[in-house]
């Protein structure tokens, strides 16, 4: 069985939109990522920290999912990482809150000796030392390295975040950061932009508008599914980025074909994940709801014009 | 040959983007309309108004490309409908730097003879009370009636705007313009209150975000082709429409299924008519153009997924 090592957020969530409010919830890039991926049959490890005042109930719903979770830190007598955020009306925009560092603050990610040698690794945002300090562990060259980032560390650590560019395989941002990383306004030349830094593989998601995969000269789009309400999107990314590396891991072709049922994988997963407040949806979904899901995909954007 | 009747503006327009401006060129929704359906095998005929201001040549141009201009009506001591607009940065936004009705103003369409009995009409956006005297000239129940307004018609003529989407079976809008005729934010809402209004089938055109197309519970999402540069996105809309009722008149075939090609060979020629300013780009376009296009349109959405 293939191996996946996630590493990125183990966090509390604090979430308003026009439709609700919750206390401190399960969160983070990490367990997003996670959830999405255990949909695939693949061993999975998650490389992470959390404070004294982490539920064991939720480390317990990871390890549930077949998600390893040995590297993740338990710092007794620190507190979790806490995030705090109010979505506007058209749910594409966000006010945080609150950001509490707090263990993340001093982070020093260990990769379990077992999931040194995985075949993909999949970087969830992070300080982009943390990123290369994980790649570094790594003893064997991996298959896939999936870089997720986003503005704050090209605002705050630009150069590192250079650096663990040039070091991955496929990277996923949304637009504007793309634009910012280039300073170009078209996605195509923003694109070929990022080729240049390092990444062969450029996904831009775009949120409700769906995401873009490029590749050298070649470009694929996968529309997000047209939903009647996005209840809360938070996590959407990193269960869009854990659906790509969880089914790239599981099929083990990292080919550009198949990097396309990837970003429709990962949007699947991701149209599920707004259903609910934060992780809710993701812990009841079934493999046939996944399907039916997928043939919706299908039926939304595939035609029968003949050249 | 199936028969297709165009109602629409045959104008000047003026036009100012980051990459350049124009003097009074030629323009109007009938024009683009036109010049995108005459990609196919079809006997169409445009009805406009024009003023004695109008080069010949402009009229020989459509007709060279097998357009019925019986319809288009010289006002000789009038003036030729004028747009001018300068587009922001963006390309997403645009201010009218100037809109002279002129011979608009008191037009009085006459659909000629011979396409009193056309299978397709489809209504450019004009004030909604020449749309109706188009449709009740039709002297057999056309197999397909398409509707393209915007949002000035929501401010000003909403009742008569009602009228005529009663009466059609499509209606191609903009997102903003179907959130505006609904009150709806989400466009899966909003499509299903506008079904409600009449049109079967909803159109809902997002720029460079691709179109949606709705009918009863079903959705289609055309991407729009990622391009490097878009220069000009003036008649992109309408360059759409005439695509999409060029293609489903030359087929005959207007079922939801072949109705997913239409919009796709909308969004193709669409993506040509922005490379270039004005209607230049649709005036060179060829056949062999336009299929390498509709492949790279099956390569951007076609994907491999066994279920």
């Amino acid at each position: 069985m293939s191996k996946l090592v996630i590493v990125g957020t183990v966090a509390f969530d604090a979430i308003e939109t026009p439709f609700g409010k919750t206390d401190k919830i399960l969160g983070g890039a990490a367990t997003y990522i996670g959830l999405s991926a255990s949909n695939f049959q693949l061993d999975a490890a998650a490389v992470s920290v959390v404070g004294g005042d982490f539920p064991q109930e939720y480390l317990d719903l990871l390890k549930d999912r077949n998600i390893n979770i040995e590297g993740i830190e338990i710092v007794k007598e620190g507190k979790t990482f806490f995030w705090s955020g109010i979505y506007h009306n058209d749910m594409n925009s966000r006010d945080t809150l609150a950001t509490e560092l707090n263990v993340l603050a001093d982070f020093n990610p260990i990769v379990p000796d077992n999931y040194k040698d995985s075949d993909v690794v999949m970087l969830g945002n992070l300080h982009p030392i943390v990123q290369i300090g994980v790649l570094n562990q790594m003893t064997k060259k991996p298959k896939l390295v999936v870089l997720d980032t986003m503005n704050f560390w090209m605002d705050t650590a630009l150069d590192q975040l250079h650096e663990v560019i040039k070091r991955v395989d496929v990277i996923t941002i949304n637009d504007e950061e793309a634009r910012q990383l280039t300073g170009e306004y078209s996605l195509v030349v923003a694109a070929r932009k990022i080729h240049e830094m390092g990444p062969k593989y450029v996904v831009i998601k775009k949120g409700e508008h769906g995401a873009l995969l490029f590749h050298d000269d070649n470009v694929f789009y996968a529309p997000a599914l047209p939903l009647e309400e996005v209840f809360d999107p938070t996590g959407a990314g990193d269960t869009f980025a854990g659906g790509f590396a969880g089914y790239l891991a599981s099929t083990g072709d990292v080919s550009f074909e198949n990097m396309k049922n990837a970003v429709i994988y990962g949007s699947t997963l991701a149209s599920f994940c707004v259903e609910k407040f934060g992780t809710e949806r993701m812990l009841t979904l079934t493999q046939d709801e996944v399907n039916k899901r997928l043939q919706q995909f299908k039926n939304l954007t595939q035609f029968e014009i003949e050249l």
